[in-house]
């Protein structure tokens, strides 16, 4: 069960002037669930994207990267679940701009105005006819506070649709920002196996948004861990639809920072959630490096950590077998690091130092860490002034039975 | 269960001239199994030994490193199981110290001609009392024959006492191998949880001996892993007692080879059955990845495959789910990979070509394979001409349960 997270009321995911969201129900991989999303944009949007840095990358992640960087204007996005359109070649191409074509035509558009985004199985074709025929439904019911319901038509082996608002007044005018994800395996950095849309009406130069958008997946979809795979489908899209009437926002604007803040926070929120339904969690584990000579150091060992499988099976089993945290900093590959000078915290508990064993750590105090459902572990490299955090979850028998049953 | 191993007969380890081994039931965690091992070798033995790069690599694994540096003359090894001496700081490597001096006094030996290992968990403190209290018995049943005691011995969460022999016939001498090796978590290369002791009664050099053992650990042991942990106290001794009257062997004599091959092979067959007596393993999978530019590359594809828990779970469930290999190739990290020419094979059967699924694959030809015991994925990078093999299990529900439960 996910670890503290439970689904947004529909009421709470505000509402983003020049964004209306539709869905339909398209049988692509299996019937009588949501899995078309329709999203439109007002015109003179901006929109910025962040995508997987697998080389096996989807046909839809292709078409995204294209149609963003022709600068065409982009007034829709489409997803769909049950079928991911990668490792599917040529062919898988000309079916994802086929969708684009359909959408399009509908909505009388470009095909280049339309993002296209596809989750799911792995090398198998997309079904273009069911989804085609899907879109009228989906365009039919497109309004403005449907995104709860966008949240659950993203969905795949999610168990709590995710979704997050906030309002904030900047310039004298209220602006929102509402964002969605989905995800919770093939979850790694660089980024997740997700998909995640935010957007705000603020009213921001597309050079402020992208900086933004850099800036929000570095402090969260970058810092999580679910199973280390990094997914063919991963993106993150960041929408802004300058309606709420501010001043125009660049980086050097005085309201930069704290819109950037706004938008970075819902972006840890929509990470986390991810982290927090990762499959079979049943803890949600925060890894903290400090002391580190540069953040990329603070990096391997956080990661060391949050992937191991018998650190997470131990966090699992609530057993604080907290010597596999030490084997995963020795192999984590930092350059002569003294394993003398580190310090281990577990919570607030001290539990190693000078190379071993904490003198004044007990076992119980341990144990009674573990038993949270939410555990910090804090390791000081007491080398550097860097740091980094990292979100992961735990290893359980439900992790292997998901990802045992999930084509079936 | 182990994939395709049983444990040895007894009678087919072959007893090597110059070692005799005995074991004795110390309680260091459990009572009423063996858990110490003293192996004496005869005076003008060759010893090389390779470990673990963990930094937080155990005393006994610091101790070793220095007693071979020393070139005292090698005369014993003394293992222990049920505790790791890892993460112990400098009351560690003062335990680990203790119990070479009281072998030393028991055998007649200096405390550095003795080299300790130990393995079990981790962040706990050595019982040296009763270590020391258990040595007498196991120097009383020193015997040359006593190989499966010993490899039974050394066993932790292991299922399957693991050993073997060859015979070769050089210079007109009959030479012995016989190999032991433990360990079936927390084994990644470079090396795996693992202890492994190979002996040979062969006369060379040591310079030789140690060119051997580079050579094949770099074929086996640093070829395997189950859960892409690298241990605090991963050893590996190759011993030489020059007892069989053959012409020394330097790395220029005719036979360097066939010894070295011979050699070679033992290890493998060792490395192998901790892969295949892997924690929950219940298939055995050899990556095999060619037409690289480079062996780099090649083993970042093969490991990226063999770590992967999406790929690990798949295999478990006998689903040909192959789109996960194609994303583990993607993330894999090789630079500027072209995706449309590289060919995916499991089998014989080829899967994926022209960065999507080949057009004569069918479904059932991919469930055929997946029911196998033994697996071979092949990959074909088609750039080069650098190839490398890995030898990995699948992940189960058993994984989860052992080590979650390992230390209750």
């Amino acid at each position: 069960m996910p670890v503290k997270l439970t689904a947004p009321q529909a009421s709470s995911l505000l509402p983003v002037r020049g964004v209306k969201l539709g869905f339909s129900e398209a049988h692509i991989r299996k019937p009588n669930r949501k899995d078309v999303l329709v999203m439109t944009l007002a015109e003179g949007s901006n929109v910025a994207g962040v995508f997987t840095l697998n080389q096996f990358c989807a046909a839809p992640v292709i078409l995204c990267k294209d149609f963003l960087a022709q600068k065409s204007g982009i007034r829709a996005l489409l997803v769909n679940t049950g079928c991911a359109n990668a490792g599917t070649g040529e062919d898988g191409l000309s079916r994802a701009r086929q969708t684009c074509d359909a959408l399009g035509n509908l909505l009388n558009l470009q095909a280049n105005q339309i993002l296209p985004f596809s989750t799911g199985v792995i090398l198998e074709s997309l079904p273009t006819d069911r989804l085609i025929a899907g879109l009228p439904a989906a365009i039919e019911n497109l309004k403005e506070d449907n995104w709860l319901n966008a949240a659950e038509a993203i969905m795949t082996t999610d168990i709590v649709a995710k979704g997050t608002s906030r309002s904030i007044m900047l310039d004298g005018q209220n602006i929102t920002i509402t964002g969605i994800s989905k995800g919770s395996g093939m979850i790694h950095p660089n980024m997740a196996t997700m998909l995640g849309y935010i957007a705000t009406d603020a009213n921001l130069s597309q050079s402020a948004l992208e900086s933004i958008t850099h800036h929000a997946v570095n402090k969260s979809f970058n810092c999580i861990t679910v199973d280390g795979d990094t997914s063919t489908n991963d993106s993150l899209i960041l929408m802004a639809t300058n309606q709420a009437g501010n001043t125009v926002i660049s980086e050097s604007s005085e309201n930069f920072i704290a819109l950037r803040d706004a938008l970075t926070e819902v972006a840890i929120e929509l990470a986390q959630a991810i982290v927090r339904d990762g499959e079979g969690a049943t803890k949600f584990m925060t890894i903290s490096v400090e002391g580190g000579r540069d953040e990329t150091e603070c990096r391997k060992v956080a990661y060391a950590i949050a992937h191991s499988p018998l650190v997470k099976t131990a966090f699992f089993a609530s057993d604080p077998n907290l010597g596999r945290l030490l084997a995963a900093i020795g192999y984590a590959g930092v350059e002569q690091l003294d394993v003398n000078m580190l310090k281990l915290y577990l919570g607030d508990v001290l539990v190693a130092e000078n190379g071993g064993r904490a003198s004044a750590y007990l076992e119980e105090q341990g144990s009674a860490v573990m038993k949270e459902s939410e555990i910090l572990v804090r390791v000081d490299l007491a080398r550097g002034k860097a740091n980094c955090t990292v979100w992961t979850c735990d290893f359980s028998y439900d992790y292997v039975k998901i990802n045992a049953d999930y084509r079936s």
